[in-house]
């Protein structure tokens, strides 16, 4: 089989029409029009087996993440989600493999009206590269170099889930803490709704403590967090170990896949209203001393160290 | 390091400026302005270590190809290359190999103005995935479906210098067949020429007879091609031994990087005028009879099944 049949038999109905796609899989190229008066915005995330997910893992979840992680970076953006391309290497062309990884990849899609433009299928150790591509309108994309002090420090959902599930891995019988490191919700919907209203967004993938770091250093700010107020979920607090540090989990874990952003306190009422039930919890607020500072609820500084996920640190 | 440190590091010119990027490398997107009235052309392409190029070889080698084997594509649009991002996933964060790799990429993507404005870095096997994009006024990009019978059939340049190359290996002493390998030239400013004077173009990756099979099917016409008429360089020439295939290297071979295109006869002078000096050869002509005849000097069918490079063929 070659890449255009292994494209075709697998994806093909990710590759039918699509809004602004003029030319799709099969050409040179694919062209793309954006709507007038719109930027693209794109970016790009690897998987590599063994690394992000186990050679055995369940495929369709390999399929749903590889392109939830970069579809969250585009909500982190409030752009709306487009076209994706998808460079996979693997072994070898295993139907028992790629049925199911087309199927979690195609899932997700469909549910955003992802269209896949362009593609290459390569033979070597397995790993899964997905560029994917948005529009916002001119000039209104979501950085992370515009908090200002006052902002409310605010994240979507709640932190933690995925850590604890890798933490517990096989011990774990908490299919939602599961779910939630396999199949992320990228905050498209948010990301569009807070985009006209916060001054500053990020996707949480390396964990809060990280990622923050990224907007106060962008925007020359600082933060203050208070711990006891970082959101959690039932089953985090029912699955949670009295030897875990929640802190650690929930602020260093990373794989939440949630966004955090920086608004006017005046703004946080209509935001809410915007997001559909999905909470919007108030975790702190920015300063103008530089630096990251948790607090627990007496007001005391807890140490907890930038632990972003960073591929070269060893 | 992370990844942020090691794209400033080694790649920090390519992250500077740039046509149309709003935002760059370091936040979760890039964002890019597209110039009115025009199309976004995308395309992706993977190498992976030891099956499209060897481990040990040339770092800088192996950049210029994996932004080179992009732009070709791009080039075969008829596209201006404006943006790339880059995922490299590497063994180890390793200066000897990443100082010449980025350097290679580097050189060619200045030479092109080409602006790096995302990535990802991951550890693992190595490869390497590059997305490059470019900009086309709307509706005037080159395909594959528009060769018309009575098109002359043309290719730019030199066929079967890199798979003389690859054959010979290590016995070769050739460095200009040698470099057609390693540093292939994608034909970009050809592209644009040629843009709006051919009907069909494909970039030639796979060898002529796979890629021309592909305008053909594309374009529901057929061709008939004189092997006599394929050109050769001169180093081709002297380094072919008495048992090679001079038409398999040609026709089969692949890694040429070359345009072939489909063009009227009578638009052929001024296309030519256009090229500043690259060859454009006449190498047969589009017919309404289907299939794809190889002919000698005589009017002889020559069997030249095509070979193209299949991933999964095995």
């Amino acid at each position: 089989m070659n890449e255009f049949d292994l494209i075709r038999r697998y994806f093909s109905r990710l590759t039918q029409g699509g809004e602004g796609v003029k030319l799709g899989i099969g050409d040179d190229a694919a062209i793309l029009g954006l709507p007038a008066g719109h930027e693209l915005v794109v970016t790009t995330d690897t998987l590599v087996a063994g690394r992000h997910f186990e050679v055995h893992a369940d495929p369709a979840g390999i399929g749903w993440k590889s392109l939830a992680v970069n579809l969250s970076d585009l909500a982190a953006m409030g752009a709306q989600a487009r076209w994706v391309t998808l460079a996979l290497t693997l072994e070898q062309a295993d139907d028992a493999w790629l049925a199911p990884f087309a199927s979690g990849f195609g899932e997700l899609a469909t549910l955003h009206r992802v269209s896949l433009v362009g593609g290459d299928t390569t033979r070597g150790p397995l790993s899964i590269t997905v560029t994917a591509m948005g529009v916002v309108p001119a000039g209104r994309a979501l950085r992370r170099d515009g908090a200002r002090p006052g902002d409310a420090v605010c994240v979507t959902g709640t932190l933690g889930d995925a850590a604890l599930a890798l933490r517990r891995g096989a011990d774990l019988d908490g299919d939602a803490l599961r779910a939630r490191l396999d199949r992320p919700t990228p905050r498209l919907a948010a990301g569009l709704a807070l985009r006209d209203r916060a001054h500053a967004a990020i996707d949480l993938s390396d964990g809060l403590a990280g990622d923050l770091g990224h907007i106060l250093r962008a925007s020359d700010v600082g933060a203050r967090i208070e711990a006891d107020r970082l959101p959690a979920s039932k089953e985090f607090l029912r699955h949670l170990s009295a030897e875990m540090s929640r802190v650690a989990l929930q602020a260093q874990g990373g794989d939440d896949y949630e966004l955090c952003v920086c608004l006017p306190p005046d703004a946080l009422e209509r935001a809410r209203a915007d997001l559909d039930g999905l909470p919007l919890t108030v975790i702190g607020e920015i300063t103008v001393e530089r630096g990251l500072r948790f607090v627990d609820g007496a007001g005391a500084t807890i140490a907890v160290p930038p632990h972003g996920y960073r591929h070269f640190d060893e």
